[in-house]
């Protein structure tokens, strides 16, 4: 078993009238954490995990496309998933899970997942047209992102579980010079060497640093909501993700995040709109 | 009261346990149909002006991100509007709508939208970074989308509510000429002089035809799944809309709306993931 699989691991209660159980059991251990709650990636990957074993019975076991809404921090720890089918036909099938956690004053919903599930096999080839992967240096002679790299970084555990190295050209963050553009771009692998597949989908995008960074904001910016797409089946091998955020209005921004995978294919799309907090002197002009 | 005031009126039941009500019936009446169905835009709009309503007390009116899941086409008539509060918070309310419709044999979920709701007065205010808006020809030199255009809009009911002037650059798929590029621009405003405002928008980012047209695919495409962001409040006048699909894969593609009020200010963005039929031969080289 990988770190993923471990993760991912959903255990499922008896349906009380012995239909299909829609309860499931969870654990976001503190190893997928940044600073004091789990990634929002690895909360959508459990919850997407749920819905890919109840809809493989359907011939749908792949995410196409997914919704999450965060709703309050999760802990490490335990989480409850009640997972519901809104519909269940030829071609797909969508759900909904509830991510819940107690916490002294009774169950509290850290998370809303919504999400179409497919075949991907089917519903994904041929690749017509997608966006080109970005020219990057080869993963040796990238930045890598390790906890002791800064004390900010010492409390974000996912980076053990994560192999990211950042393309120089946008790593300029981490010495206090961001470029201004909006822009990061790294490669990303699991540390235990779990190839990427559908499932490492949702985590790969919402596990790197925020693209704000970039923008010289510090901070971990609270996502509001984040979608997601699924173009294709990942290939064995390093995955390429870009982020980018055009998009900064006041108290809110808007980034996206496209995945490529050793092939060059485009395998994943993901946008949220995130908070920020743009310092007094505003955003910093635009180098590069 | 205007057309888009007559969509958007929710009648609210009575709660139960006296509390907020949770319960209400609106009326999508068959000016707001394309073919057999209601257009998605209308239904989004429908379910976020039931969440605005159900969120004033609380100062969040204002739509700020939300995410619809298609579930079945809603028939022209009555809809049933059930509203769940998942998260009440200082600055931003969380819910979810069921749209549902008597089918016969009971009850049909059409839609489930859930949205973030805030002051937009706070949240979106100062602008700092945004993409510009397109350079077209004033509306009065573009190619107007009208019911006589053609037999296939002559069900289009919905552009009798709208005025949409399309970019003669883009134009081209309606005398069979798509560009291949996957883009459109066009003007919009309500045909009966409703100037916008943000229950406008989520119609706005999903009224138009697809942007599929313009890769030479014809047919209206099922739409999975979209997200908004709301990122301002519009002024008064034309709203500009550009499409763009630089994604397509086997059965898939992904189509973002972009939307600019009168003073060129970007106060909306949408994604979303259709079906999409290519034909035998491909798509079409890029023209242009």
């Amino acid at each position: 078993m990988s770190e993923l699989d471990d993760l991912l691991r959903v255990t499922w209660g008896r349906a009380a009238d012995g239909g299909a159980p829609t309860e499931a059991e969870a654990a976001l251990g503190d190893g997928w954490a940044v600073g004091p709650a789990v990634n929002g990636g690895a909360v959508m990957a459990v919850a997407a995990a749920a819905l890919g074993e109840a809809f493989a019975g359907a011939g749908h076991p792949d995410l196409l496309t997914w919704s999450a809404f965060f709703l309050s921090p999760t802990a490490p720890g335990p989480v409850h998933l009640q997972v519901e089918t809104l519909r269940s036909g030829r071609t797909v099938s969508t759900g909904q899970v509830l991510v819940l956690q107690d916490d002294g004053g009774g169950r509290r919903e850290r998370a809303r997942v919504t999400a179409t599930l497919a075949d991907l096999g089917v519903m994904a080839e041929p690749a017509h047209r997608a966006p080109a992967a970005p020219t990057m240096p080869p993963p040796e002679a990238c930045v890598p992102a390790r906890r002791d790299g800064s004390p900010l970084a010492a409390a974000i555990t996912i980076l053990d579980r994560l192999d990211v190295r950042v393309d120089p050209a946008t790593a300029g963050f981490a010495a206090g010079r961001p470029t201004g553009r909006g822009e990061l771009r790294a490669w990303l692998r699991l540390a235990d060497g779990h190839e990427p597949d559908v499932a490492v989908l949702p985590l790969a995008v919402d596990c790197l640093m925020p693209v704000a960074f970039d923008l010289g904001v510090a901070g971990w910016a609270p996502t509001f909501e984040l979608t997601g797409q699924v173009l294709g089946r990942p290939a064995p091998g390093w995955l390429q993700v870009r982020l980018h955020a055009d998009t900064v209005a006041g108290g809110v921004y808007v980034e996206d995040a496209d995945v490529w995978d050793s092939t060059g294919r485009l395998v994943a799309r993901s946008r949220q709109l995130a908070g920020i907090r743009v310092p007094e002197g505003g955003l910093p002009p635009r180098a590069g």
